[in-house]
């Protein structure tokens, strides 16, 4: 046993995953984002890569506005709907409650237990995708995911997706405090 | 019950746990990471942010070379250990059982279940932060953690962080199959 070259492109990753929300030609629609994370924290930028040829890619560039919804484990079935078919197919405007904030024209999904609203800050260009760059401007929290006015992972009961190939799964049981277990190691 | 503004600036969101890997000055060093994710599929890109303050930067800039490695959760004391001193302070290229691959200057941890060697793309600054963009050159994979050529994510046993405060934690149960699960939705 031992450490194999793969030649994998992708590597096996377990990824947070959202419905990214944007008005398209005055019309609410979501795509199932996989490839986002936090760029930095003050101000803070989120980042979420996709296809050139995304249909939600022109939303929010005629908008300049969009955002990322949490979906819990129990909406498994609509999301992975979300990223089985584009919105140039299927209209998905009316899939769920939709509500608007600050920005006005970013359209959030009342059934996920967090929506991050961001604006439009910058992007940049790879060979075949974007990388859509928002200031979070508001970060909206379902009150039952509340425990001492922190989100509570369990609460919120987010989904995992473990690229490529494999499932969808939840999080699990916790390992150890962040920023305090380290303190322990050569002691 | 309902939605309410939080005013938070980082949103609760559970990102992977790796440890970048660079030479600086000639000597492994390594740093925890939550703030990274794929870019594009081809040729695959990876972007990890990370503060322009951050001691491996240089040393990233110098090779232009780097890599992101897997740790398991029973890995949390060193990887947490990683994340709390800087390179700058204590001397981290013991820690591990390093071995280097097609970079030659891309420091990897042999006791990760992936390692993910990256070559020096591009890069993107923001104001306090930089995002260093990577080519991913070769993925390697501890046998172990193979089922059928794929990498099993039980046998991996990823780290998750749920950002901002809350605990490193597990991946747990299966929810349901991506890219199938979706097409049961309005039947």
């Amino acid at each position: 046993m031992g450490k194999i070259k793969t030649g994998w492109k992708l590597p096996p990753l377990p990824l947070p995953v959202a419905l990214l929300g944007a008005n398209v030609s005055g019309k609410a629609n979501f795509f199932t984002i996989v490839w986002f994370n936090m760029l930095q924290d003050d101000p803070p930028l989120v980042g979420a890569a996709m296809s050139k040829s995304h249909y939600t890619r022109q939303g929010i560039k005629d908008n300049k506005t969009f955002n990322v919804n949490m979906p819990s484990s129990s909406m498994a079935e609509i999301v992975d709907y979300c990223g089985l078919y584009p919105g140039s197919k299927v209209d998905k405007s009316n899939l769920f409650e939709v509500f608007y904030g600050e920005l006005e024209t970013a359209p959030m999904v009342n059934e996920c237990a967090v929506n991050i609203e961001c604006r439009l800050m910058d992007s940049k260009e790879f060979d075949t995708t974007e990388l859509i760059i928002g200031e979070i401007v508001e970060v909206y929290c379902e009150e039952k995911c509340l425990a001492e006015n922190k989100a509570d992972y369990r609460k919120m009961d987010p989904m995992i997706f473990f690229m490529p190939e494999s499932p969808y799964i939840k999080t699990g049981d916790v390992i150890a405090n962040a920023f305090e277990v380290g303190k322990k190691f050569g002691q």
